[in-house]
């Protein structure tokens, strides 16, 4: 049976219904919120329609399970508080309409809490192993709800955690929330991994001082030794670094933070991604050593929060290679190999078993947002590459 | 009759008792606080004994006046809300002393609110013109109180506003609130003048963006543009600059604040301070030359808040050259002439009379803070200059 390209988009249009935004096609549909239970129930139903049982687990990750081994296809159905309607629902739909017409079984999961309401990615964290139960019931969101709370009356109704011995592969088809595809008009960006990250606190104390009367020789101006800090890391990076290569001061919180006074003291956030394990441990030791470096010369004293660290993941090369040869009969010219930038479900499920990743294109490069959309055209090229790769696995 | 150095120290203490913080010698007297209003009421108290007439004007400045005309000397007996025992308190002992002591007629004050609880020096602001009571009685302090409502007990009781011609001349005694005197070994310093100042609000608007999937070459990222302003700013003031001349960036504002998003607007203070209007006006303009083309370099949108502009006020040549006279006969070798980086009532007063200032050393430069201190030798020496230079006026 061929994919059904508009049941595809017929249903991916529905599951946009529960918490749409009423602004553009955006939807609020954050984990364990109304609209996302909704959704996750009627998603149930599909699932049972193409034949498929559906099974929740105790943190409400909902699986349309094939009978026997099978492929695991999917990706998560929450939102961002304010979101786009492909995040996550696009690989959620695709692997249904997959599961639906192929003859090779393919069970489809809508992984809970991705977008981290409560942790990062913590639905896929917990089932993978990544992140025990007990850690993940503590977490804690905006307005001080427990993940424990949260998850709690879909935990009444569910039949344990899967499995995964069952699964031989898992695919995650995904919009790529970055501007590459869209700059250079291609469709298809087969995934080669998901980067690393690195991300810590920095500090900077200074000396807190009046504006007027310490004259600029006999200051220990923290956010001077930011901004120095800044430069000169710029600059160190650029013999380092790869084009994919990312870093960010995001988070810049001075203190007293005031006009009329010499801030004393500034603490920001530092995070770098990077595909190349090795690359990330060079910046860090940049980074490091320019810290020292700055604070020796401004008078100022440094210290460093926790750094937190996920390791890059590889796809599969078998995966991989079906995806490849799948986008070269789809979409031959316009589609290339890239890596990851954002953290995915994949990440997570690398864990279990292997994994492979497929990238369609976001117009402007737009996520997270109301605004965030995909040409019908390329969410079908994905939909078809998708098909393409499973009967290429099954041969 | 001598001034009397014991009857001006004890005077001195008395007053940081009104308010003590109970860590060193630091005072929580707050323009209209309780501890505030005592010590004006001992203020009072200490002038009529003097055989000056007490009057409360309706913002509540507190005057002390000798009958006909006289010379006006003080400052402000409010403080910080963490404040120093010494900020204003000084010239107002130090003005009563003179006055018991003094064979020509003194008057003294104490200014209600110079500390900014409201406005900028606004007891002196609104008695000088600089500010009416229209605008002033609208101010609202940090918890939401009005000044209109916070005037009110004391204006209740108010003898109407003194009118200025009845004084020759105003001079405040203050301490530097900076580390220059202590840092050389000095005892007094002669203002020249008070340096004018600068400050608005500057904005640069970007793009937020996903701090994994954007790369560095497509990113609008504002606190880079922040960052590059700055370095870019510091370089070319080196031209322009004196050593006295001050620039602070000493209040910045990231949105969204957060380590996985790229910045898209940053919001900060630029503040700079200088004794020659038309330095104030070069370094304006490179300001905004710099902003400008950092903002077309960046691809980030460039706005401006409202500046706020206050002069540079020379000092009255008679009356500072009186105080340069008595430096030298009590500190011969240890004074010098300098400009007030801080603002002070003597700036509003300036707008109705002839104004000198006098500093005195400040401990490590520390002041708006518990620790300030100044010794007492320093205290005395400030105290004998103030009366040798009255009497050379009497001359």
């Amino acid at each position: 049976m061929a994919v059904d390209h508009t049941r595809f988009l017929t249903d991916l249009h529905t599951l946009r219904s529960f918490g749409a935004s009423g602004v553009g096609k955006g939807v609020i549909r954050p984990a364990y919120s109304k609209a996302d239970i909704a959704a996750r129930q009627w998603l149930a139903a599909r699932m049972a329609e193409a034949g498929l049982t559906p099974h929740v687990d105790p943190v409400g990750n909902l699986f349309g399970l094939a009978d026997g081994p099978s492929l695991l296809m999917g990706s998560h159905s929450d939102s961002q508080p304010e979101g786009g309607w492909l995040d996550g629902a696009l690989g959620v739909i695709a692997a249904l309409e997959i599961a639906r017409s192929s003859d090779r079984p393919i069970s489809v999961v809508s992984f809970q809490d991705e977008e981290g309401r409560f942790g990062v990615t913590t639905g896929s964290a917990v089932w993978s192993g990544g992140l025990s139960l007990e850690q993940a019931d503590v977490l804690i969101d905006g307005s001080g709800v427990t993940f424990g709370s949260a998850r709690a009356e879909m935990a009444k109704k569910s039949q344990g955690f899967v499995d995964p011995v069952r699964f031989s592969g898992f695919i995650e088809m995904h919009i790529e929330q970055g501007p590459a595809l869209d700059a250079a008009g291609e469709q298809i960006g087969v995934v080669t991994d998901i980067v690393g990250i690195r991300d810590m606190v920095i500090t900077f104390q200074g000396q807190q001082n009046h504006a007027g009367t310490t004259p600029m020789h006999l200051r220990r101006d923290a956010f001077q030794a930011l901004s120095l800090f800044n430069t000169r890391l710029n600059d160190r990076f650029r013999n380092v670094v790869m084009p994919q290569t990312v870093w960010t001061i995001g988070r810049v919180d001075v203190h007293p933070n005031a006009s009329s006074i010499v801030p004393g003291r500034v603490r920001f956030s530092m995070q770098w991604r990077d595909g190349d394990p090795e690359r990330l441990v060079r910046m860090e030791d940049i980074i490091r050593a320019t810290a020292q470096q700055i604070a020796e010369e401004q008078g100022v004293t440094l210290t460093y929060g926790p750094m937190l660290g996920l390791e890059p993941v590889s796809m599969d090369p078998v995966l991989r290679g079906a995806l490849e040869s799948g986008a070269q009969a789809i979409a031959p010219g316009r589609w290339r190999n890239m890596p990851s930038g954002a953290l995915h479900d994949a990440t997570n499920v690398s864990r279990l078993m292997p994994v492979a990743m497929l990238f369609v294109p976001s117009i402007d490069g737009i996520s997270h947002d109301f605004a965030e959309d995909t040409a019908e055209e390329d969410l079908v090229a994905g939909l078809r590459v998708l098909d393409r790769a499973v009967h290429s696995l099954e041969e």
